[in-house]
């Protein structure tokens, strides 16, 4: 295939940029009419393939790493940066990220774990944080003391120190502030209304009084507080970094926090992105004098936008008064745009010349909600046409779902 | 196995119910504190597994098409009964089903009519009803005459004439008017917004030329106008069927209607069942002199009441002032509860004595929005307890996923 994509390779000096086309970068963006990812023709490259396909660039994911590990530099904190692997656990990306500056992955399950050693990461570079504890995955972390746990329960302290006494822990806290995109009440984490994530300043001194009881070390705080965060949310993220600063002051001995992740990224035209400069002045004034070292485990951050889903189209038609185009995805591929309103740009492969029309999206499930986008203005589109939805890194593929058995996809990763 | 459960398969003459055992009823029912399902012992059956556990009772199941059956055979039509396989795929299930009075499955994808194949269901007792078509999926269906397929748009009618002239089809008209559970948008198909299904009045004319062109004979017409209705809706109901008469009206070689899937069943102790006679009495009405065979699809209908998702309590502890419980399993398992608030009913395995408490169950997985029930009053709970979802019988397993990689469940067929 190789020889195949030769000569799309080269990189022009200035890539046309179109006003719309708020989400072009280097290695994104249209070369005349023809959408050109990792210097590869998308179009032609999609034409291989039977299957949706899902692409991700590579240098853009460790670019990611990067952004964020600079303004961490910039704090002047010691820190390391985990990637959410929940986020997109393509083995091959995954592979590829843990030659990039990344610590390590942070998991949320056993057979995250596995995977994660699977993939080649050791122990050590493996941070565990799931809701709750079954006494089967106590005994699998107690079989890998490397590997570093955030306890978000007291059952869970109890469990982990009968199996694995000794250990250095952290505790998951709940500031009780929830910060998230927009005002989407699916992804408060922390808010008001007590939820199931982290121990409350309520049953902190109980949390750790078993882990003092069984023997484990407390050595940081974990905290998340809610995803997609961007600058209107910063405001919220001071009040989550003030509230940790609370139980902070509780453990003389502590060696970090760590702050999750939730940084979130622009889906729509209208959003900005997130100041990172902003982001990091709120953590080095928070945490200023103390000694300690800060974690972040940002998962769309680094994934999201490294990626695309390229559907072909099925049909164009109009259905009464409203034009349809059909594709041969739906949102069992990527469910965001449908659960959580989180849209995946739609872009042509192929930008036709002529007036733009008003046009829907449509899945290929059985389900009324199976739009990618509804009453859009897009370049004139015909069957066999395919279209990028961007955006389509993070929290797609793997919470993909084999419903109506329409299932079925390719994932490349781009160099 | 089999020997282990020997003791618990007798059942009782007079199941013993209490006023809130609303779901209560032959083979699923409390004998003394403890929850029995096809007269086997839940909690000791879920001891044995380590998984998440769904389980079906097959003779359930088919009742549920008796049921069906028996109010179409009132109507005095020639009647057809067709699965929604895409509602529960399980193979024993699906081969179960084959000895039952159904006339066979509806699919609505290439793989499910390659796994209705599998199955050992015949060409001739497969529907295709699938949103819009590939090329591939055209090619598919020329491969199978027997199959029968229902466009939904025009283009489709063009490419299935072009790969297999010839053929009688059925037409899948879309009606303007929705129906459904509650007022939730999310399951309607039909309603005031025009959406992607069918064709619609405007386009039926061209729709009728189109499959002459093509040497198609349109044998059949095809609604679907929503989910999970009951009596309530059964007034929309009737309009429904009054607009599918004015396209019957059109077409007088026809030689019968397919009404779809979409009947409902109660998801909360509110809900009463649907009240089957009058919904015939709706069908018997609305073709009265009319020639023609009445098909209806239900999935959920067949499927949802006939299975059980049981997973296992990890932790009950306060969060705050709020009483949480863990279950070992997450809204990826059954992402109906979440993403279009119809509940499965949680009931305790076993029933322990002692006040009732206030507890909110939370699923396993990363997410704020993973709660299978918020501040529900249950008899107490404790570590190692196991909680039946019921009604997880349709729409759970089938359009499961991986997220956070706790996709891991296993499936019983109880005969």
């Amino acid at each position: 295939m190789s020889a195949r994509f030769q000569q799309n390779l080269i990189e022009p000096a200035n890539p046309p940029l179109v006003h719309d086309d708020w989400w072009a970068r280097e290695r994104l963006h249209y070369r005349g009419d023809r959408l050109n990812f990792c210097g590869r023709d998308v179009a032609t490259l999609a034409a291989a393939f039977a299957e949706p396909l899902f692409l991700y660039d590579a240098r853009r994911a460790a670019e990611n790493v990067d952004r964020v590990l600079s303004a961490l530099d910039a704090t002047g904190f010691r820190h390391r940066l985990y990637y959410a692997m929940k986020a997109n656990r393509f083995r091959p990306l995954l592979c590829e990220l843990r030659h990039s500056r990344l610590h390590g992955v942070d998991v949320c399950s056993p057979e995250e774990v596995r995977e994660a050693l699977a993939c080649g990461y050791a122990p050590e570079q493996i941070s565990y944080t799931a809701h709750a504890m079954m006494p089967d995955e106590a005994a699998l972390l107690a079989a890998f003391p490397g590997i570093h746990v955030n306890c978000d329960t007291l059952s869970s302290i109890e469990l982990l120190g009968s199996v694995s006494p000794g250990r250095s822990i952290g505790i998951r806290v709940n500031p009780g502030i929830g910060i998230g995109y927009g005002d989407n009440d699916r992804l408060s984490y922390a808010g008001a209304k007590t939820t199931k994530f982290g121990i409350y300043a309520e049953q902190f001194d109980e949390a750790l009084e078993r882990a003092r009881r069984n023997g484990l070390r407390i050595s940081w705080l974990h905290c998340h507080a809610g995803c997609g965060y961007l600058d209107p949310q910063l405001p919220s993220f001071r009040h989550v970094l003030a509230a940790i600063c609370e139980f902070v002051r509780h453990i003389p001995e502590l060696e970090g926090v760590n702050l999750g992740g939730g940084l979130g990224l622009p889906h729509r035209a209208a959003d900005r992105p997130l100041d990172l400069q902003e982001w990091r002045h709120a953590i080095q004034s928070s945490f200023a004098g103390r000694d300690l070292e800060i974690a972040l485990e940002p998962g769309d951050f680094i994934a999201k936008d490294a990626g695309m889903l390229v559907l072909r189209v099925g049909y164009v038609e109009l259905k009464r008064d409203r034009l349809f185009a059909g594709l041969n995805g739906g949102f069992n591929l990527a469910i965001e745009p449908v659960v959580y309103d989180l849209p995946c740009e739609p872009v042509p492969c192929v930008r036709r010349e002529g007036p733009r029309r008003q046009v829907t999206l449509a899945g290929n499930i059985n389900e009324a909600m199976d739009l990618w986008a509804s009453d859009i203005s897009m370049p004139a589109l015909e069957p066999g046409d395919f279209v990028a939805l961007l955006n389509a890194g993070g929290y797609a593929s793997s919470m993909s779902s084999n419903h109506c058995m329409r299932g079925q996809f390719r994932e490349l990763l781009l160099q």
